[in-house]
């Protein structure tokens, strides 16, 4: 692995002092900011997820603030999940796309109120389409990009630490529901959510000068349940079947080649940008899809391009995440199958640096 | 310095295979791309840049390409500069604006065609804001990114090995002025530009299949000349007063803020978005600028953050971008500095994070 020079264009966050105390071994760069991504190491890191509670430092899931009469009218304009039923204190994970369909993005958004929204965005300059759009058509909505840093908090003893700090009510929150809970006199979102598969919460910290109080809060709080310094981890997140933009989908991409149909409600979300296109994809249903796989032999390394799947010689497509898991001794991979190979049982080969090796569609993803 | 972890969402470019090669020691994120900062050392490579000539993978200037009956059109709403003695051949480096002035991004413009242009993104995600932009106004214009990576050729004997790929003709291109040159049957964009003020060209390879052979061709053909990887270096751009979007200036920032006010014709530039506010800022002048400084003391690391300008126990701006020159024997700086400082000789204190010291505006950049 190379090192990372630093620069301020790789923006540090309210957390990273302790991020950085905590022995931080590795980062990635998303949206322009540093996002941690060993402490330990990767297994390790791994197995405490699943076992205990983590603290991760997500600032890098920056949010786009839309506010005033137009809001809710834009925020329809972005994705074809039909929001109309959706009320303040939801969130909802909405795909995002162009007027070809084209995914720009895949977050969460946060229903603040009926003309105030957060989306909470993986890594692409949302932003500025959201902008673009919001002038374009002249539309009566303020953007921009607030200070508000989420701080996850994950794994099967979250809700305990989370308790600790924010007082009971915190268990009574639902998934993809948030509530407003009290820290250091600061009225924060607090959502049941997160970027795993073992339970949890995210705080959306506004306000960058609380980011070490809260982050030494939870920790003083949890000593006793082990909790660590965490980070979205490469391995669960494939057990889970949670999609990374910009490695399992680009703007090629359809929802519905990502296997993101079921938040699509084409027909009735009206006024989508990319509707018209969408109705067409519906129609005739995407010809790849996101597909678990298990590929054979020994563990394989992480991947950093797309690796290609073959059958008789033909393509048939790729390889997006690979990662070795210790739970399901095996390798385990998210990737876009062709429609005539993304039956469940199919068999094809993978060209990995480490060599061919055969690759098998799972009917369902392992968590 | 941390590690970077591989990922498929931090690209790889056409010639990553050559980079490593070449022993590249450390990497930046740019555009989602990975960009090489370290070969040998900051300062050997420096040294060597200012000598001899260096290849530059610079694929991470992305380009946005605009096409179509309303290209040009799309291309002056973006941007202050008035583009219309523009002609194809030319290369402009143009500030690009929201409706509030602010900076979204300071790309070189290419124009091909009429009909067609590129701009050569720093380090946002353009394409959205284009893309939002043309959807909004109902452009007829297709945007898109297409498969061209820039290579750079840097330094003082750049002319002579360019000579030996693409002939003598290569050497009468003028600054900022592109011609299109033949490499193994392919025609390509080769401009006189770079970043850097040692001279040099950026050949807009189109084809990625392409990468390794051209740079193995610069490479063979060079080997005399002391030719070797290289990549923008942080300390020959302060020298020069090449500024950096999202180190030296972000969207809070106004062109005329960033000394690139010559670069804005904003009573002409009819149609720019940014118009109606930049009128009022072009009337009024900014409070704050770009300038250069000098700091005293010992060589400082680089910065990762900005570093807090004070004068009087008062905020009078900050330093964006610092290192050391070693022809210059000081560390010098790019810093954004309150109207009351900015005058060449003032001087006021810097808090670094080895300590506090003395810092003093120049009157100019040294290159
Ligand atoms: N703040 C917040 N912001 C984010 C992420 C997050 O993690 N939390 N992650 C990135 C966006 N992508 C995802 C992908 C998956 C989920 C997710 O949680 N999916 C659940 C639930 C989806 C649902 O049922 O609505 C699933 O099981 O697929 C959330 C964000 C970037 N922004
Ligand atoms: N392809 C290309 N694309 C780029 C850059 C580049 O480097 N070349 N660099 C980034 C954009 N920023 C700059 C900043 C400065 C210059 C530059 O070269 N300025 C000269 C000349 C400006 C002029 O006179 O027009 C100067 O002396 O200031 C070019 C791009 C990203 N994209």
């Amino acid at each position: 692995m190379a090192l990372i020079t630093p620069s301020r264009r790789l923006r540090r966050t309210p957390f990273s002092d302790g991020v950085e105390a905590a022995g931080v071994k590795a980062y990635t760069v998303y949206n322009r900011m540093l996002l941690p991504t060993v402490f330990e190491s990767v297994q390790e890191d791994y197995h405490h997820l699943k076992s205990a509670v983590q603290v991760w430092d997500v600032s890098c899931e920056r949010q786009v603030e839309m506010r005033g009469p137009d809001s809710a009218r834009l925020m329809q304009m972005l994705t074809p999940r039909d929001l109309r039923g959706m009320l303040p204190g939801r969130c909802f994970y909405v795909p995002i796309v162009d007027e070809t369909g084209g995914m720009l993005n895949d977050p969460v958004a946060v229903k603040l109120a009926e003309d105030r929204w957060w989306v909470s965005i993986a890594d692409s300059d949302l932003l500025l389409w959201i902008k673009g759009i919001a002038n374009g058509y002249r539309l009566d909505v303020l953007v921009d990009e607030p200070d508000v840093s989420p701080l996850a908090v994950q794994g099967p003893k979250a809700e305990d630490l989370m308790a600790r700090v924010f007082g009971d009510a915190v268990r009574e929150v639902r998934f993809f529901r948030f509530g407003m809970f009290d820290f250091q006199g600061r009225s924060l979102v607090v959502a049941r959510s997160g970027y795993s598969k073992q339970g949890g919460y995210e705080i959306y910290l506004e306000g960058g000068d609380l980011g070490m109080p809260l982050w030494n809060a939870l920790f003083d709080a949890g000593a006793d349940l082990d909790v660590r310094a965490g980070c979205p981890n490469g391995i669960e997140r494939i057990e889970g079947g949670l999609l990374s933009y910009g490695n399992d989908m680009t703007d090629d991409n359809t929802p519905h080649e990502c296997g993101l149909g079921r938040f699509c409600d084409t027909q009735t979300a009206i006024g989508c940008i990319g509707r018209d296109a969408l109705l067409r994809v519906a129609k005739e249903g995407p010809v790849q899809q996101i597909r678990p796989l298990v590929i054979d032999g020994d563990p394989l390394p992480g991947s950093d391009r797309p690796w290609a799947l073959t059958a008789g010689g033909r393509s048939v497509g790729q390889v997006t995440s690979a990662n070795y898991s210790p739970d399901f001794e095996s390798n385990i991979a998210i990737g876009m199958v062709r429609m005539t190979h993304w039956d469940a049982g199919n068999s094809m080969e993978v060209h990995t640096p480490d060599g061919t090796r055969q690759a098998v569609v799972r009917d369902a993803f392992w968590a």
